[in-house]
């Protein structure tokens, strides 16, 4: 099975390297609009603890809204099943930083994947803890086992200096009395998250934990129940690509997020998580040679859940 | 094998006939309001032909927006890809028969699994077909393995009467210029699909074609391709269930499509097709029971896709 | 005074008359589609009894949305500040047609003068009338003191045909349960109702009513009370134009309504109601040389309102 | 003329005066919410000179949302008809506060006198001068007549530190680049512009400048063109009472403009301007007994425009 994985990442990344893109890289700030656009990686880590990889698979890039599920993660594991009184699980139908439905439905978030529920989340993060900027840390470099995973301070500030549409969100929010803290803190927070910088190995090893059942790989520990890696999952598969989640669903058909970096991350529950990272992304805001190659594995493998 | 299923149908059966739901039937026309809420059936088919079934399920009830499944793979059968001009296959993130997002979207439907998409769906089988209820039917009769199937001509002609807000629907959408055909026609057709009448047994064997991947079980005879079949598998994930499709997705993490006659079917790919009827509905218009059994019957044989 | 406003109207009607305007008649049905578009006639008349005109003044043409206001005066004379429980008086801020609003509303439309109220309003007479056709008509020739004013069936025919948008907002209404009698009957009197023919001299004598706080000028009969005259000059004045009516309330300042056939009537009251008819419109559905002369007529005699 | 004005302003204050209202005193800051809810004064000043008043007329209150008019009469002389690109002129249809439609028009406010549009209008102000604060409270200042006129900085700083929903405006506007200063330096504008503080008489006196088409009563100065002016007030009558701008047209029948300090100002143009103030609010957000006393006084007078 080893040989298999690598022959076929090899084989795909060759393909679609070459295919021409119309896609652009992120034009939202500087720090991200600079990184060349060519970057192309991806890196496959099972259950078993295989490890399979390509291109710029060890390169770092910033994961951006991929962070949403990891703040997520830890948020579900300290509040439970009461974390849904503040955020939904359903798809929005609607862009990622719409208003429109937040404003309509009072306040609370359709789901913890969109920019306005992930705030939510980190708003419950910042009471949750004392330094949740540590705390946030600290458990994403639990579940990846890799003590060097950090924030890019620059990235994040750069980030919320400009994030007005977000500050309409988390201001509207407030008004709502659907944020408790600060605006301030849990923007802060907010684009910490959203700066962490990871490899496609790194990637794919860190969510590994839900193709696994909750557990981490490397340690067999147990990060969140088995439910709640499903619940995950089944959120992911509904609501980790904007308002192309359908679209996603029927080409790729698992579980995934995408971020406006460039990278792409899927679970194959019981099997595998795979990591793509190329950063010219569609209109939609996910990574186009990323799309590509994750819809042409899971076809090659016959691993799509449908 | 076999006996397991039946054992664990049972079993089910059993422990959720039981436990007292607040649902309602559905009170739209007089013909549905009438049903015994304490109707109980359901029916497990595979794809090696393995028949399981338990309560009643060998009896008939109004499958209503199930059929739109049916109605979509003709149309898809025909059209291929074009189709996707004419309707979306995104989620709605909107309750079924909303005008709101219709209208900004300026007639368009999310997908072919609201009521907008199934009229647009319907439109277009009235363009392809000089006697399009002969031939739907016919198709569902193929498909089904068999020649009883049929509509309820008193059902259709009660909801048509009262059909009100799929007549906004429709008459939004003509103005438009996304619908072809004579208004009133169309929506005979459509009031037909709904009206289609099936037990579990005949329902989870019709739907076994999804988990076939294309293919009819009985004959071998491929109805659509494996493609074709893996894109509605994905349209059902996410947008089977109308605004309750996060839910669903994390409960039962199999494919389906509910029907507000208390219907609702899940396909398993490569497995079986499931089919669960009790009429009691909770306030998304999901069959309460049927949620619960599907919900255990995954969690069970860890058949879920998550 | 008499020599004053008939030296004013011909001078305006010569300098507008070769003013250049974009607009275009409009193209929804045949019968108004094949009106000359360069007709052009304007009509005053004064609550002294004087009467001026200039050009095609005497030449009959559809008042379509004006008769609204007609309906509404009937309807309000019924029934009175009850009135008000089905139809708003605020303005709208959206489109005549806007299905929108009307849903978020739950089927109550904003005011009586954008196509879902002037619905209900039809609604209300077919309840309160046997033959609702014959006494709208009734009481229009009453208060324009003209018995020759009649409907155009064939206009109204091929209206109600080609009206799927207006057959989305009343079905809509229906089930919101906004509407009490048959779909067909309302339409049908909803499209007399807009088929009404009269000429620039017809339409000035009969909005007379409105400039006379709800007395018949020529024979003292008072139709509605003075506050009742008030309450539907507020509406003109802040509904009467569709999502135009802030730049028409500026430009003009006098209550009014105009119609897609390229009829408006403005009152000043106590002194006088003016038509003006020019079958060109401007992109909000407004007559362009009719609210060019409007807007010179008020700024010319200071009678402006504001 | 003179002792009949005196005579029905009394005569109305104490008629109105036992009326129990169910009106609330503004909640929002704590500045506001202590106000004595028993206040209550008026005064009439006309473009003759003539001055009326009754009750606590020369009591100063916060004038909130009535200052839109001032900030915009100066942005308005400034920048002249290329203020429109900017704002619109069109009532709202929707509370003062929706960020709904705004987001569906991109950022561009519906009117000046709703939040987001009186936000645009202070951007303006702050490109246009160094010392905006100065310069803004200067013109007020020569408008009124009075060097005394002064922001309350207390009230101004408890409203910004409260005021989640409009930074969600103008984070939104921000995005939509329809802001172009610093969104601190904005609202520091917007809420010092709120927080002015008048009486009655200096209310009166102050807008006596748009019933007397742009010219200073005092000092004759010409502030703004006539047509200016009637652009002003007619924007007062179509969106200056939030969405209750229809009822307060057919009520009172004057443009006028209230704030939830419990003022109201209206213009009779070419006649007189009149303030109230009573702190209780309704439902809309618009004193009770000032819509009372407003509504009585055009009746009595018949001085209402329609």
């Amino acid at each position: 099975m080893k040989a298999n994985y690598q022959h076929i990442l090899e084989e795909l990344y060759h393909v679609i390297k070459v295919i021409p893109d119309g896609g652009q890289v992120a034009p939202y700030i500087p720090e991200l609009a600079e990184i060349d656009p060519n970057k192309f990686g991806v890196h496959l880590a099972t259950t078993m603890g295989e490890q399979f990889g390509y291109g710029d698979h060890e390169e770092k890039f910033s994961i951006q809204s991929i962070g949403k599920v990891l703040s997520l993660t830890l948020a579900f594991q300290q509040k439970g099943e009461a974390l849904w009184e503040r955020v939904g699980v359903e798809p929005s139908g609607n862009p990622f930083n719409s208003l429109w439905q937040l404003e309509y439905e009072k306040g609370k978030p359709r789901n913890p994947l969109i920019n306005s529920g992930a705030i939510v989340i980190c708003d419950i993060l910042c009471t949750l803890f004392d330094d949740p900027l540590h705390d946030l840390l600290a458990f994403i470099r639990k579940i990846s086992g890799n003590a060097e995973i950090n924030y890019n301070d620059e990235v994040a500030a750069s980030e919320k200096k400009l994030g007005f549409r977000n500050a309409a969100l988390i201001n509207l929010m407030k008004s709502c009395h659907n944020i408790d803290n600060e605006i301030d803190e849990v923007m802060d927070l907010y684009y910490h998250m959203c700066s962490v910088e990871m490899s496609c190995t790194e990637l794919a090893n860190t969510f590994l934990v839900y193709a696994n059942h909750g557990k981490i790989v490397s340690t067999g520990e147990s990060v969140i129940t088995s439910s709640m890696a499903k619940r995950i999952n089944a959120i992911m598969q509904t609501c980790g690509f904007y308002d192309e989640a359908g679209e996603y669903t029927f080409k790729v058909g698992l579980p995934g997020k995408s971020g406006i970096g460039g990278g792409i991350v899927a679970i194959h529950p019981g099997n595998y998580a795979v990591a793509v990272w190329s950063p010219k992304l569609n209109k939609k805001g996910n990574s186009v040679k990323g799309m590509q190659l994750l819809e042409i594995l899971t076809t090659k493998t016959g691993l799509s859940i449908f």
